[in-house]
């Protein structure tokens, strides 16, 4: 089969490579319906992390189970399924707690930018839909997969409670839908920072009431002005560089939450700065598969349409494409189909 | 009046100061019933803080009011008043919020090392007891003007539940009545980390169900061993250095909760390691305001006897005395009386 792989920076390759078969008795094998660019692909696409060698990319995923292991009980060929980017027992103690991205036998999934996709422990990782679903409900299904749990994951960990004020720092697709998870939670003001139109047009859809362009100190100038120098109860910071969680950290009220699901680049946080501010930090790869039968369900209901978060859908092989368009900020977020 | 008045690293003096006297409508002056040292004072005493000359000190106090500013209201000469080390309106955005000691118009509450103090925001800052003490309850209300509020706001900000698992780093004071708060919360396990037997006999007393006093490398491993691999729910932070944080975020299970109080002197935390870790974190100066009605009433009945901290008594002016007593560790706390 061809995949995509990265040899280095801004050169990803759509290129033969052996297709998966079952390692262990706990894999399945998937066939891919759609799988897409992440904005975390980016940081080793544009070299600003090291990258061992040519590696198969992509890490988001949902299609039909080909195959499964001797040990696989739960998981059938034939089902639609949708998993996270880190594949979970869903039985040790991190993962009874909710932190299934934590799981002490975690194994990340990588190389779903490809037809065929093998995924460890599946029974622990892997979330049937009700029935295969029809096509126009692939993009928000897929989007489950990791941008919208983690948009979600976002909210939570910041404590967005009904009614409260929220300021959304990015406005990637996790950003975007940390908005719509927001607006789920019953939150009554929701300030986007963005200063890109496509993209605001897309926050205020999701629900976003305010949106704030500036950055640094005039966006906490800002911030503070619209929240009469109080501050937000919660902030998503959905980025990952000093920058945006001081950002963050800054915007928020003595007491309120910052949820940081950015994977931090370089990130250094002062003790003194964090405790006179009083904020609760909460963050962390987000625990995708807690969140799984929940927004799947939304989604079939057709209560969330999270899938609006692609505006460029290519075929797979033309993914390197795909990177490009969101390295220039053309799109927000590529789905490729295979 | 006499006071204590810290000159440079070990150099405290007990000195003619002037008596304080009302200088806003809102202040109140207090006769000092009984102060003490704490533990964040050792910092300036030690040097490791920077001191522009001659500073009146100590910032927990209890006492009768002797004299109230114009507008106060609810604060009447003759009551028995205890107060927090930041002075507080209570009403504004922060302070309705339960963060007191992020109040709009916060100011410390300096020099209470002495027989008189005066008290800015009386009516915000100030909660007085049913009536006058008996002596004996003396020290535990001095306790809960910093110690035990702290200790308290630690266990709060560290999320403990009934039936967690605890871990407490530190062995002073508020380390141990942080051990006391986890107890009143339900925890079914307190694991405090301490190496001194005087400490770790009180320890015990509060509610410990074990003692670590391994640190560093092997603490965080023998915790582990203890909480069979998984880490615990809830770390209660109460010293302030780079290796005592570090050491409680490694003791946390993904997803459980650290609470810091202890003031944090050159801490620098490195935010990917943060964002694996799935620790939420949250401290600063404890908005001990928010905590000072029911933790007096436990005291008044006698429920809890956070006092026994204090474990050397010495006249006021022997202050220099209690300030060695602590900064060579012979005692955990001392307790001052005019």
């Amino acid at each position: 089969m061809r995949g995509a792989v990265l040899y280095g920076p801004r050169d990803v390759r759509f290129e033969e490579r052996a297709a998966p078969a079952i390692l262990m008795p706990a894999d399945a094998i998937i066939r891919i319906s759609a799988t897409c660019v992440c904005g975390s692909d980016l940081w080793p696409y544009r070299g600003l992390q090291p990258n061992a060698g040519p590696t198969p990319m992509g890490h988001e995923y949902c299609g039909i189970v080909e195959d499964v292991g001797s040990a696989v009980k739960l998981v059938k060929p034939g089902q639609f399924v949708i998993g996270s980017f880190f594949a979970s027992d869903n039985t040790c103690p991190h993962c009874r707690a909710g932190y299934q991205t934590s799981c002490r036998h975690r194994e990340f999934v990588g190389g779903a930018q490809a037809p065929l996709l093998r995924v460890p422990l599946a029974d622990g990782t892997l979330v049937p839909t009700p029935a295969v679903p029809s096509d126009d409900l692939i993009p928000s299904l897929l989007a489950v997969s990791d941008v919208m749990g983690t948009g979600w994951f976002a909210a939570e960990a910041a404590n967005v409670k009904p009614g409260a004020t929220v300021v959304v720092v990015g406005d990637g697709a996790v950003g975007l839908l940390g908005v719509l998870s927001a607006r789920l939670k019953g939150a009554q003001r929701i300030i986007a920072m963005s200063r890109h139109q496509t993209r605001q047009r897309l926050a205020r859809e999701f629900g976003a009431t305010d949106i704030v362009s500036e950055r640094g100190e005039e966006g906490v100038a800002r911030i503070r002005e619209i929240t009469d120098g109080i501050g937000a109860d919660s902030v998503l910071e959905c980025v990952g560089m000093q920058q945006s969680m001081m950002q963050a950290i800054r915007c928020v009220r003595p007491g309120g939450s910052v949820g940081y699901v950015g994977v931090p680049h370089g990130v250094e946080l002062d003790g003194e700065q964090l405790f006179f501010a009083h904020v609760h930090l909460h963050g962390g790869p987000a625990p995708v598969r807690r969140y799984l039968p929940v927004l799947i369900e939304q989604v079939w209901d057709r209560t969330i349409n999270p899938g609006k978060v692609f505006d460029l859908t290519l075929p797979l092989d033309q993914v390197a494409q795909g990177y490009r368009a969101m390295d220039e900020r053309r799109a927000i977020k590529t789905l490729l189909r295979p």
